[in-house]
């Protein structure tokens, strides 16, 4: 006989160890969504910058990518605000907002009008900022393959710094600068043998991956050597990254103690005295209760103890410090929202039944849980239920079965069609990452407060898509 | 010191026990690359399709897709004949292009001329198709979450059948029919409990994933009485897929087997009778001469003694059978060319260097070496070298440590900046499945044949990536 609804009622999957049956399954856990987010006990419909999710659905649609522009800018005015207080009793500090997160010409105009320093690393995004008004003395040029054309794009505008990643990239820094009669400042990107990620960081001497000169094999100071040797080119310090995610504090005061090291090296042999110092991002977000961030204040602070007693103890002079948060700002403040359309409770071995509660999106508009096997969380936002909470896997429309948007979640067990889901931390690397697969056009990324929706990027069409084709 | 050429020479990089030392690293490795793919001895120049792959890159630039359409063709046509000629006996059998895999107006043209067949799931892929000229008699529409808006297209534009996925969405396609007075013929998807993939498959009853109603728990059952029950759809028989990059033809064997249960099972309750029966796809190709992949011929000779085998051992009548390669037709058909930038030697732990070769393109054209660890291979293009093997690694220009396109091979040693590098077997879930990412514009797609290149997707421009921007 046929009886999902016994299943539905007794059995449930296994959950993770960090996530716990909800109290109120219709409750917003607070430290994980913007902070116009909220929902009043009378509907607990979720309203987000002053409109609830219906009148953003009306709107525009689902599925919606949906940002907190307060959230977002305040976030960014957190990091500023931090680092210019933690640093002001040493050489100052400024705060690079990492475009590749999630960049609009919208989003740039924020910064522009905040502030903020902005990182790039292709001539795309360099275009986006551009537009948004980042003067481009506040506009960092990162990459490890930058072509010839995003180099001559970087020195015509004019950026602040580009960040050579390897000894091929000084001569064609140089190339490009001679025949344009260019002077542009640069870093050296170091690795410096530590990959730090979430909860645990390694310290070795060498890391297996693409980026940066290797401080342990010489590449860094025979960058420095080449560098320095080159009319043009200005050197202005080196430049780290360590990792993404990164919630373990001890990581980035091993990281400043290296690059002191390095530094003290570096000026024994050379003679040099870098004004800059890049400390990179990779500050962790909560994509969910099983991730406990640290402020940037927190943040701040400690990178300034660690600079001041690092380079003090080296007797070096202290440096004017750059951090690159993306994710730190852009993620918690951005939510998606998606329509439910089918429902399905499905048995597994062991009497266990997992609820797939499929949405109109995917992979296509979040493609870290299949890549990265990311957690994420989500809400009943449409209505109030007073069904008991039940563990769900949220899914999406394309044809994979690795079309997972959330592994696992509570949600109501009454959860239907026409319901509206909503998944917090959606902002970064969400809609930069997103594609046409299954030939599905894009979300649009809309920002919302004071009750006002404003469309940053419009919904993708067919004609959108079928632009590009010479045979539509 | 600073010695990076110490190490060029060398140390090497651990390489995978199924990656061999190439005997001549100009040489082509002939099973993975198109038809048409081959480098005279005299240059060692890579033509395919009648054109070096300077002629292609002069043309459009690189990076850029190249389909090599009688490669392609090709592949289709083996498999309708293969199918056609094993199943002539019984009932006979249809090929379906699964269009997920790579998709666009030109190759829905070859497809329409050819007479083969499309399974689209989703409403984009749907009018891709159709715009290319596929009649909706020779169209199946799937998907596990299909909108009423796509339910009504389908059923508009008369695709010949629609796959239903859950038991909820009987009651959305038979709503959609009695409001448009059609009449679908429909399949349902079973969830058989089969899972392969590669060179393993998993037999169990249950399956933790999201498609098809279980056989298991009663779902089939229950939706063949439901569907039965409704005067407007059409019940024309059941459909399962078992997994992707399937080598394992045993895990076909078992899929036609339970098939044959289940209708059993249901003829002697229900009284039904299944014209059709939909095997699915997932037939493995070859990214590397590490894999083996089985022969359109012998995968429809086997299927054709299953299914006769089965279905006459339970006195069933033999159905008419659907297949739906995707990849194994469009993976294979295309190459991925790539100009290369940085070149950097990596000092790993215990003296190994790892050669990073950087490429214009990266994670956002070819998502799947980063999504699912998937092996490619490369080779240089564009001349001919008679440096020593290197074990490299080629990776894009994106800012991200697992932006990497090829983990593992041997290229020559003297690989340098300008070169271009052609990756193979590119063909299926590069482009669909291709990004934005870093605001990268994407490649063109291209067919090439006999000396002439057709560009079916041009290259995306900043104009397209601006052009949903509001602010732009």
């Amino acid at each position: 006989m046929y009886s999902h609804e016994a299943g539905f009622l007794h059995a449930q999957g296994r959950a993770p160890a960090w996530l716990e049956v909800p109290q109120d399954v219709n409750a917003l856990l607070q430290p994980i969504w913007p902070g116009s987010a909220h929902k009043p006990p009378a509907d607990s419909i979720l309203r987000v910058g002053g409109l609830t999710v219906q009148e953003i659905a009306a709107q525009v649609g689902t599925p919606a990518y949906v940002l907190d522009e307060a959230d977002f800018r305040g976030r960014a005015k957190a990091f500023a605000d931090a680092f210019a207080e933690a640093f002001s009793p040493l050489e100052g500090a400024h705060v690079h907002y990492a475009a590749k997160a999630l960049i609009t010409v919208g989003i740039a105009r924020w910064l522009a009008e905040d502030g903020l320093s902005v990182d790039v690393c292709s001539g795309g995004e360099l275009e986006v900022v551009m537009r948004g008004g980042i003067p481009p003395q506040r506009i960092t040029f990162h990459g490890s393959n930058k072509s010839d054309a995003e180099l001559i794009q970087a020195m015509e505008v004019g950026v602040d710094l580009i960040a050579i990643d390897s000894l091929a990239e000084i001569a064609r820094v140089a190339q490009v600068a001679d025949e344009g009669d260019f002077r542009p400042n640069v870093m050296l990107r170091c690795s410096i043998g530590i990959e730090a990620h979430t909860h645990e960081f390694i310290a070795t001497s060498h890391e297996d991956q693409k980026f940066g000169l290797s401080a342990a094999d010489g590449s860094v100071e025979e960058g420095v050597r080449r560098v320095s040797s080159h009319p043009r080119l200005n050197l202005r310090g080196l430049h780290t990254h360590i990792g993404s995610q990164i919630f373990d504090a001890r990581a980035f005061r091993q990281a400043v103690q290296r690059m002191a090291d390095l530094t003290v090296s570096l000026e024994r042999e050379h003679r040099v005295c870098f004004p800059e110092l890049g400390l990179g991002g990779g500050f962790g977000v909560a994509y969910t209760t099983g991730h406990d961030p640290l402020e940037p204040a927190e943040i701040a602070a400690r990178m300034a103890e660690h600079v001041e007693h690092e380079f003090k103890a080296e007797r070096l002079a202290v440096p004017h410090v750059t951090v690159e948060p993306g994710r730190a700002i852009a993620g918690p403040a951005g939510i998606t929202l998606y329509t439910v359309g089918t429902v399905k409770p499905v048995s597994l071995d062991g009497g266990f039944t997992r609820l797939y509660v499929s949405v109109d999106g995917g992979m296509s508009d979040n493609i870290r849980t299949a890549l990265y096997g990311a957690d994420y969380s989500a809400t009943l936002a449409s209505r109030r239920s007073s069904a008991p909470p039940r563990l769900a896997r949220v899914v999406g429309k394309h044809c994979e079965s690795g079309d997972i948007v959330v592994k696992d979640e509570y949600l109501p067990a009454d959860i239907a069609a026409g319901d509206i889901l909503a998944v917090p931390v959606t902002g970064a690397y969400c809609h930069s990452m997103s594609s046409n697969y299954n030939s599905v056009p894009r979300p649009p990324v809309v920002s919302v407060q004071d009750g006002l929706l404003t469309v940053l990027l419009r919904r993708e069409t067919m004609t959108d898509l079928l632009a590009r084709d010479l045979y539509a």
